[in-house]
């Protein structure tokens, strides 16, 4: 079947390449580690030239063959690979964001074969403290598209990953978000704190721990705060109530359940209501189980996953740029 | 001065030895780099004998010479030497601990020269969360030597560090206590993670970065948690809003608001008061100094610095262990 778009997910450290049909259906796909912070060193020849730029490399390992054998088929990227660190940068739009006024704000880098590489810009919240997201606003879009025009108000989308990202919408539009770092921080203390060094990693999921730690969070001694809760990660360990291979999720569960019960807490007092929102989870699946489990135990009652976000916010927001025609039924 | 006690305060990264005379005052003070994980490793003759253990190794250097000159000096320590990693492990006692229940619990090594080390056991809250401590105890015992009996209860001795340490004291005793691992919680964001990219450090201390830190954990925008707040220190960067000389005092100051926000809520419904206790600190002066002003900012009127922690500990528990005399006039 002949393909209408390629389609990039351009991450940090992925990159993600779909090829797409006309009517928005993955063709073909492939996941390569060339995030922007890992490029491909190793020269090669590019449309008759020797190239050692990484993000033409990248491009050409991740779609090369695509554009040889459809050398005007449109392209579309986004992620990280539209920061000050990737290959142009596509300065961040304000909220709110919608499929329209992303589709119409890509940022344009001619590759060195010349196809022309269109790129979603981050979209940015200029609250009081600012928050920003690359990537995440794609998948946003993407699940949107599939949702009727009214599930807006009743719900929330979770972006669970080293920085979870928790988006509102309204109307098809992303009108506010708040971020995370707990993946991050989980893997930081993990990896070089006091923490880390009596974890004894490798196992399967340990659910108890984890349970054991999202109930920490969320009882009354969660209410000092993850700075101090943390430490019983430690201190159950040396009084033997904590086994070594539990640790790692012990702490998972402990982060998880405060960022969500801060999440509850925030919900609540601007919706002004004690009732919480349906959720929508969007990434990784493991991870998202792991969020599932913590958000029940939080007082989120409907959680549900979403599929295939990432490649349809591409492909609406390429029918918004007129890279491609949408489809007239859908 | 005869000398009539050698006291050592030996922790995890330092090792400081004290020589006091009869009366507890400092003939003379050292301070090595020889703490328990960074013990020296270059042999050298102790006793006639070569020696390639750190442990003799270090406590040769440290105090070698004043024991070749008073061969029968008593010695006492205290900190992490007594840990499960440490020379001789001292097992945690449990609170209520003072000076005497301490100072009869000494653990005692004999060193290659033949002298005894009498190490200072930590002290364990075994409450929901243990809480442990070693080496504070010393200094907290320290400090209350020097108060009147019915300073305690509307007293709060802080221990600011990588894992700093809240006590609360009664009668003479360690009560109850609280850890935050915001120390080490901000040096491995600042070393490992994405803040630390932006971050440029060495500049002189930045107090009005700091204080906005502090602000923005005791405002609304605060009540999110710390794992969301976090972030600001990146996205008030890429908007402009904070220069990479500020980002690390600002990352600093928003730690501690978060700790001592949360700190005050928990002294406020444990004592069922608005009322906030006398604060202690005892510490090194850069950091007591940072918690000072943050301690301000979130309602601790009264904030005074300790001195001398140490080494008043150690020689109170040898008083108690009966190394010493006490003197008569005290």
């Amino acid at each position: 079947m002949l393909a209408h778009l390629i389609a990039l997910d351009w991450g940090t450290t992925s990159l993600r390449a779909y090829k797409l049909a006309a009517d928005g259906q993955v063709l073909e796909q492939r996941s390569l580690s060339s995030g922007i912070m890992q490029l491909p060193k190793a020269p090669r020849f590019i449309a008759g030239r020797e190239c050692t730029d990484g993000f033409e490399l990248a491009f050409d390992e991740a779609c090369g063959d695509w554009l040889d054998a459809q050398p005007d088929l449109p392209v579309i990227a986004c992620g990280m690979v539209g920061s000050a660190q990737g290959w142009r940068e596509a300065a961040y739009r304000d909220t709110p964001a919608n499929v329209a006024n992303l589709g119409t704000s890509l940022q344009i880098v001619r590759s060195l074969r010349g196809v022309d590489v269109h790129i979603v810009p981050g979209v940015i919240q200029r609250s009081h403290l600012p928050n920003v997201m690359r990537g995440e606003e794609t998948q946003v879009l993407g699940v949107l598209q599939t949702l009727s025009r009214e599930a807006g108000t009743d719900l929330l989308i979770g972006l669970p990953g080293s920085h979870s990202k928790w988006v509102e919408v309204s109307d098809g539009c992303i009108v506010h978000f708040d971020t995370f770092m707990t993946g991050e921080v989980f893997a930081v203390l993990s990896e070089h704190s006091i923490l880390g060094r009596t974890q004894q990693r490798g196992g399967s999921f340990d659910g108890e721990a984890f349970d054991r730690g999202v109930q920490v969070a969320l009882s009354a001694d969660g209410e000092i705060g993850v700075l101090s809760t943390l430490f019983s990660a430690r201190s159950l360990g040396l009084t033997g109530e904590l086994s070594a291979t539990a640790q790692a999720d012990y702490l998972s569960g402990l982060l998880l359940g405060h960022e969500l019960s801060a999440l509850a807490s925030v919900q609540r007092r601007r919706r002004n209501s004690m009732h919480l929102p349906s959720i929508i989870l969007i990434g990784n699946a493991q991870l998202c189980s792991r969020y599932s489990r913590a958000l029940g135990a939080c007082g989120f009652a409907r959680v549900t996953l979403a599929e295939q976000a990432t490649e349809r916010g591409l492909w609406q927001l390429a029918v918004a740029a007129g890279l491609v025609a949408a489809m007239p039924s859908r």
